[in-house]
């Protein structure tokens, strides 16, 4: 009944499907970009056989462990380690194995399912699907494989034709690991990415932590607003050196706003002191967008912009397991009033580059495709989070394509701590562009001719370009 | 050039249409549940023959009036009953059906259409299409079949297989009807569902009178919120007793909030003396929604939630005609910061169990399959109002599926005060959720089996599970 | 590979391929109506050859001009005119030619694409795609057709078979153009539109000057809010006399307020005075709404809203290039409270029409389709500025035709300056609606006799009726 598996995710029409296939097979051809993502550089440096398929496959990936949330699991049925120090009840990974098979047919539907079985299959060559009757075989199947000599990160980084790999890193981490791979084949593939939010919001418990952390690993004692702007100067350029190419804020809205020397100083005392109003707060963070703006015009790295997404959302998710748990909930989202102050002053500078992405849909044709589709200086970051799926891939180029087209675009970005699903989410996200292309030529809406420029681009050439790989 | 009519509705690739009409058949052979709806009891209760073909099918239709009144034609016209009492002019309904059969062009393309000609085609087996020319023919056949003793309510009900019926009925309702229906075949097939709105709005211009009537259905004098909570326990029991499995909560918004008993009091005083400011209002009708989850966590009532409508919106409607009248337009909403405080209070609660309904499409990826997804508590209702049709359907869907799965959501809810429109609107929509599976198939996306299981799920058991009925 | 190029458009699915050519070649039989749009009236009345190609099809085009921004073209290097004054640098058309054809790539997907090689293939009778190896060719056919004789704008209005064209006006307009084209073959072809946002909104810098334009034209002193009105009511009634049907609004948002004449006299003074809040000022323009529409029930002029851009979003471009130069982006558009007060008093009003437009995709179903679904004044206006496209008009009808159905819908508006690219907009427009009749019919939506009816419709009888052609 359904199409051939090696044409699945190319599209439902029989008749784009030829073509589809071979911009596919052209898009394959190209290694793997990965400009943004949250793999552990500790992983790649210490090149240690990967624990068993649970500390591998589920417990790190709260797409799935907030699945099995939904249905009734508990976190602690999981031996999610808690906080603070990560604790772990030591549970059987073999018991949560089995949860999480019963669990399976939750997941239909979802990227997860087809991430999960695409590795299964692709990677471990375990006949799927998944369910409660084989779960301890495929268990032990895929144990079997992790105790394998070639199983190791850094031979599979060479399997999976990965050219750059970008993590993303605090503010003042010390890049040990980047520096340690350094001396490996890893070397120059493994970069950081500068992510400055501890610092840019005064409204995180943590910010006096951060600053003095900062301080510390900039070697720049922090009194003014100048002292703070100077050392994430200083901070951005150990980035630099170890390989970065791009900075990433994730504050809760893209407000930004230029007010003078002065008043950002009032502001900084007023934050030392902790007497900021929320919306002083919002103009803080609103005067580190612009700052880390003007940063990247003089310093050269990318920018990129993920508001919008009310963190931590369970208080009680959050006090016993700590954040990225699954319980961030997405709001409403505005760009085009938040961001005229940025682009009013860098839209057209040639040095600067702006990444724009957001969780809020109806975003993507009233706002972001216009303003990627006129300034110089934009483009649109592909589908985020809950988005970078085969719907929210054609959701997103149909509400895009027509006002911004596609070399506004950055290719696909994986955004992920599983380094497994690094190969899978980029095939499985060029399967489904391809057959988008497909379509567009099937109704001459683009030439054949251009559709294989534009699988190219969007493979490979789109994000090479824009994040100076 | 159209499909067979034996395939409508089952979505246009004819290479998933085989495996779609498997789905359907197995759907089809499950009995409806229907576990929020607008059907009068007394229809059932009385179980007298219907009148004429208008006050079956158009009169109490506001989805057809409205669309008549956006062709131009008065509510005088079709003999609106004018509020209050009811007062009808007398029309001969031949004509106010003319008048319908004269605009059926308007219809085009809505659901309304379809569920109309369904009923025509699959009830009274009429040929269609309605038209200027074969109005006066099929009004008489259809009253005509209305005139016959096999077509009375309570045997439509069997004929229809309705395993269960929810109405939805107000806070001190004395459900003499639900009571009634206990001595019939139907006994503990048509429930009662306990909807606290009138109380819970202190804006409403009858909350007063609202207080006053609860006052007297539970025999408890309200003297303070204590005494509130207290008498709308006696009622939820009521309900109970008749075999409610549900509460609905049509606020503004979906705001809730946490605040100490004493400030509940206070707001109540102020309440009472209709002093409340419109933001004191939102915290009380945001306060009666986290009393009542708390009310469901002890007495297993499901709640459901259908925030965002500016209800009476055409006050020459509202004032001539009273609610419900077509005239509710829908605004924009927002869940996830007002829920936070609910969620965060009842969202992991073993027994609760919550349903999201919304008519802001924007709302379904942004912020309900999020939330669905991670909360056990917490199911998306199917679409509502004016989204519970073939596109609407689809792109509730499209947009929900890749975060919440299938298993975070509730099987189809009709919500029609269309008694006659019940079979015909789940047979529509499970012949759309059974085209939108088999495309999941035929690329790769679930397998056939899950298709199997989730087409069950879909037509019957999801709703059977989450309102235990 | 794609479909045969007259197929082109007309949707995917082969199944529907045949009946969306009949309904497509049924739709092209009518002439054009294009009762919206922005087409100079001099170009009309001079009836001069068309100057380079450059001028004609480039400069004035922000679509295309903003989209060579984002690729990093500077508007010098484009020789857009600078204001004041309109002075251009002189740099060889044909160099700008050549800038278009090697970035033509980044129009890959855009209807900016779409129509300019329909307007090259089917009005100049050239082969494409454009590129940068034929772009000189290419110059120099264009060039040669545009020297020909034929190739005058009046002899075109009537080979594309315009039966009316309207133009877009402001509020003092002598409406010299159209007087003079009242002695040649196209009289009473090309009306005008009053668009008098100009006085409607005092946040405006130019709001005193345009009253003392409305001034001199109306030949009313205008010292009150009384006068104001009279004003405006001498000058609707000199479109009017050339011919106007409608009206044109486009405010910032729909907000609309019923307060007393001397609230409206207050306001006025205050406006006057340069003194009104940024509160009082949106009140300000929602009394000027109300009064229009007021004016609109008296003289019968239709009313259109266009709210929600937020126009000369880059202060660079508005300060060196003036205003409409692809520089205004859309934001979040709310029409349920906004419209309120203005539906409440004119929703029934047997002689008044209004047409709604948004760049807000999210208000489709949300507000605007169960808006134009019950009220009998309001219908939808088509898909709007970036929305007038393949994907826009599919969205558009998706979210919409369920709940509004056709006939609350206005026919195909074309919004152009680029008179060249009327006819082949409401080709492409044509061709997307007919493939998604076919669509509805394959999969029994509508039958093939409403397809046929609502194709007319569509193409014709929907703008001709609405906008009293």
């Amino acid at each position: 009944m359904s199409k051939q598996r090696h044409d699945r995710y190319l599209g439902c029409s029989s008749e784009s499907l030829p073509l589809a296939r071979e911009l596919y097979q052209q898009m394959s051809a190209f290694p793997i970009l990965a400009p943004h993502g949250h793999v552990n550089p500790a992983l790649l440096a210490e090149n240690l056989p990967f624990p068993d398929p649970v500390a591998l496959l589920i417990t790190p990936d709260h797409y799935i462990t907030r699945m099995l949330a939904s249905q009734g699991v508990g976190y602690e049925e999981l031996d999610i380690p808690t906080q603070p120090g990560g604790v772990q009840l030591g549970i059987d990974p073999e018991n949560v194995w089995k949860i999480l098979a019963t669990n399976w047919r939750a997941f239909a539907g979802t990227p997860s399912r087809i991430w999960f079985e695409e590795i299964l299959t692709e990677i471990f060559h375990i006949e799927i699907p998944l369910n409660s009757e084989n779960a301890e075989k495929i268990y032990h199947q895929v144990s079997k494989v992790l105790a394998d000599s070639e199983f190791l990160p850094q031979k599979l980084f060479e399997k999976f034709r990965i050219e750059i790999l970008a993590t993303t890193d605090g503010t003042s981490d010390l890049l040990v690991h980047h520096k340690a791979l350094a001396n490996t084949a890893l070397a120059q593939k493994v970069i950081p990415t500068f992510r400055p939010d501890d610092v840019s919001d005064p409204e995180r418990p943590d910010w006096r932590g951060a600053i003095a952390n900062l301080e510390k690993s900039s070697n720049i004692s922090i009194t003014s607003f100048v002292d703070l702007r100077e050392a994430l100067r200083v901070a951005r350029d150990k980035f630099i050196a170890c390989g970065a190419k791009a900075t990433d804020h994730g504050m809760p809205t893209a407000f930004s706003i230029e007010i003078s020397e002065r008043e950002k100083e009032d502001l900084f005392k007023k934050a030392k002191l902790e007497q900021l109003s929320p919306q002083e707060a919002e103009i803080f963070r609103g005067v580190m967008l612009m700052e880390h703006a003007q940063m990247s015009v003089d310093d050269g790295l990318v920018m990129q912009l993920h508001p919008g997404s009310a963190r931590n959302y369970s208080s009680a998710i959050y006090k016993k397991y700590g954040p990225d748990r699954g319980f961030d909930i997405p709001t409403k989202a505005e760009f085009t009033n938040n961001l005229r102050a940025l682009l009013d002053k860098f839209g057209f500078e040639k040095n600067f580059k702006l990444a724009l992405f957001t969780l809020d849909e109806s975003t993507y044709s009233r706002e972001l495709a216009p303003i990627a589709g006129a300034f110089p200086s934009v483009k649109l970051g592909p589908p985020w989070w809950f988005h970078d799926s085969l719907n929210g891939i054609r959701r997103w180029r149909d509400a895009t394509v027509e006002t911004a087209g596609y070399l506004n675009t950055v290719g696909f970005i994986d955004d992920t701590r599983a380094f497994l699903s690094i190969p899978v989410r980029h095939d499985v996200a060029r399967r489904c562009e391809a057959g988008y292309l497909a379509d567009l030529v099937l109704n001459h809406r683009v030439s054949e001719n251009e559709a294989r420029f534009l699988a190219d681009q969007i493979a490979y050439h789109l994000s090479k370009d824009f994040f100076n790989l």
